[in-house]
């Protein structure tokens, strides 16, 4: 039933505008560059985009898989009332003014009806669905297929994390805003998406659960990578939670514990979730802790070990004698291997292969751009090594500009790109703790 | 003296060299755009780049105030003798083959000589200086003139944060790679740049000291805001270090009390001395530890309350009587003031000149761009605002493309700018304790 929110073949935008600021004309748009069939419905306009408007869902003739609800929170249980006449089994309610401003009654009347009629709900207030494998969306921007899901209790937060993916031009199989989950909610959506081949994390953010038990339940018996960020965790954050989706607050500790004990990897950051995300979808988890980092810039190095110890992981032995045959006199002798400023891409290259594989469990790779740099060569480098290597390899190019095509291309080539070594090595811990 | 490095009238570049590829030759490209005299000092070359070349530094016929020596390391020595005779006092060594190579016995013939002939000496293993006021580069890449200094152990770190800096379009007023600090080291450079009226904060990236003491002290005497990254602070880092530039690890816990003690902020991450110093820069310090948060999506306005608390600083009572004469009704209500989504530039301006300013210490302003959001438009009202507030004014504007024109027009108007809620709050808490 969940796979019409995603793969409809007709869906009918009710609330649909002419006004080009509007929410109910973006979504209109956005949605018309998918595979499905898609009305407008508005009793005030006789078409929208050049597309044929229909005043109510009940005249089109043809079968709608999805209602997509744009309409004054006041009218809401009305047009669900339609579409049940429709036949109409899935609707995403797009439209706010429910228990997130007070008004929990109409609430409980979107609940009732969705029950009693047997539509399902996601929303209200949320921002809806995108789905990469139909070119389905609600929103703006180019995207691509990917291996992450990512579903969001805050619509902005998750519209924001959204465009950082999009932006970077990193694959993403599909987004859900759940809004204020009177019916759809994690559980329902975890175990949709285990169900998924190609989905290969799921990633949420969370601010509370409708309930706690069966979205464990979901994420202990799912074959994904599962990994949240709950929030309001503070008392002041827990507090702002409730005003912002209704949410109940619920104790932190036993979040952290539950989550641990049912395989749900917990984050702390938006960072985190992005980082953790990317690592998971595209590199093995590490088998261990020991690390070997390879840098052209001996600070990066130097902070990298300190990354390294403060995290409790380890520095990886190195071949010191086999390496020391072709690196420059002055390389450090020992790991983090620095390369030395003037390394171009074959010394990158020839570390790489020099490595014995049962030493180490994870390799960072570091690079500055210095006058000798190749970062695409060496990135290139990099993605073919990686295919062959079976163990996490993550890498820190760091310096602007200089290195921005590298990093795209590390991108597109499913390698995790990150900020500072810091954030590798975190990434790292986490997942290894999951 | 050490004002001839920043601001020489003329320049011997020992080594200069043909070869595009070469170190010698960027060096030489670079310090030609400065307004200073460039000398090309090649015994192989006739000219280089248009640009007359001498065999020798001594056959220069007008004065020279500063040498940039880019030679193989064994004949830095006679370098510097040729130097002397001709009156040179200043040189920059970027040659390596030094201690960092287990080569001492040369650095300390370089430290003897630089001590005999008179001749301040920074480096060797060094990249060399940038410095803004009179547009004196040896580093390619467009930079303007600012309120910070970066002294960096590591050139090649050192240099990506220069390109972070230059690439986000952020003021620099100088940039120094310190190399193996035979003569020149940090508490010189506190001592000079702490007498430029411009300068308001100096930032170090620290591997080791060469007299801790005199550092502190030189600290301490300075009205700047002095900033370090000490790495190399556990045993593996250390150990990492000492080969990098053969620094001698200190215990890291005295390293933090006297850093405190000599009011040197102490900062983790890279990210961390960079936002601090962005902070230091343009706003004021911050007189509390109260915080009104505005966002227009109330996840983040969750993970901030989590932020806050978790750092131990408050949130800031707001004016909800107020607010709620014009904010919709469902706005958040209480501290982090969620605007909710549709909020367009005015109703953030509402906001700011509704708060009462003896009621907070710090605005942390934060959007995301969702349909009806103006980012740019809100960019100015903060700036506009910020101007007249007194407090530190953070911001955090999160969703790639959408909103990179706003994050522009802050960061050129010296509005810190920060990546996540955490970022930003982290920044505040380690500048209140300062």
């Amino acid at each position: 039933m969940l796979d019409k929110f995603f793969n409809p073949k007709s869906v009918a935008v009710i609330g649909a505008s002419r006004d080009e600021t509007s929410v109910g004309h973006a979504i209109f748009k956005n949605a018309l560059k998918s595979k499905a069939r898609v009305y407008p419905v508005n009793p005030n306009a006789k078409q929208i985009l050049g597309v044929k408007c229909y005043p109510n869902v009940k005249d089109i003739k043809n079968e709608v898989d999805l209602a997509v609800i744009v309409v004054p929170a006041a009218i809401t249980p009305q047009i669900l009332i339609d579409c049940a006449e429709k036949k109409v089994e899935n609707a995403v309610i797009i439209s706010a003014g429910f228990s997130e401003t007070g008004n929990k009654s109409l609430e409980a009347e979107i609940k009732r009806l969705s029950d009693e009629l047997g539509i399902r709900v996601i929303g209200p207030n949320c921002l809806g669905v995108l789905n990469a494998k139909n070119n389905f969306s609600f929103f703006t921007g180019q995207f691509k297929d990917g291996e992450i899901v990512l579903i969001s209790q805050s619509g902005a937060l998750g519209v924001g994390m959204l465009d950082w993916i999009i932006d970077k031009g990193i694959g993403l199989r599909s987004f859900v805003s759940v809004g204020n989950m009177t019916d759809v909610e994690f559980s329902d959506l975890v175990e949709y998406f285990s169900k998924d081949k190609k989905t290969k994390v799921i990633a949420l953010y969370i601010e509370s659960f409708k309930n706690a038990r069966r979205f464990l339940k979901a994420c202990s018996k799912s074959n994904k990578t599962i990994i949240a960020l709950k929030s309001g965790s503070t008392s002041k954050g827990g507090k702002a939670a409730s005003t912002h989706t209704g949410a109940l607050a619920t104790d932190d500790n036993i979040v952290s514990g539950a989550f641990k004990q049912y395989g749900v990897l917990r984050v702390g950051e938006i960072e985190d979730l992005m980082y953790c995300s990317l690592a998971s979808a595209w590199m093995p988890k590490p088998a261990g802790n020991k690390v070997v980092v390879v840098t052209n810039a001996g600070g990066l190095g130097v902070i990298s070990a300190d990354d390294i110890e403060e995290q409790d992981l380890k520095t990886a032995e190195v071949p010191v004698k086999e390496l020391s045959k072709f690196l420059p006199k002055n390389w450090s002798h020992s790991n983090p291997v620095d390369l030395v400023g003037d390394a171009r891409a074959d010394r990158y290259e020839k570390v790489f292969r020099s490595l014995d594989k049962k030493s180490f469990d994870a390799l960072l790779i570091i690079l500055t751009p210095q006058s000798m740099t190749e970062p695409l060569k060496t990135a290139r480098s990099i993605v073919d090594f990686s295919r062959k290597i079976g163990k996490p390899v993550y890498t820190c190019f760091f310096g602007g500009e200089k290195v921005e095509k590298a990093n795209e291309y590390l991108l597109k080539n499913n390698i995790p790109v990150f900020e500072e070594p810091g954030e590798a090595v975190e990434t790292l811990k986490l997942l290894l703790e999951s």
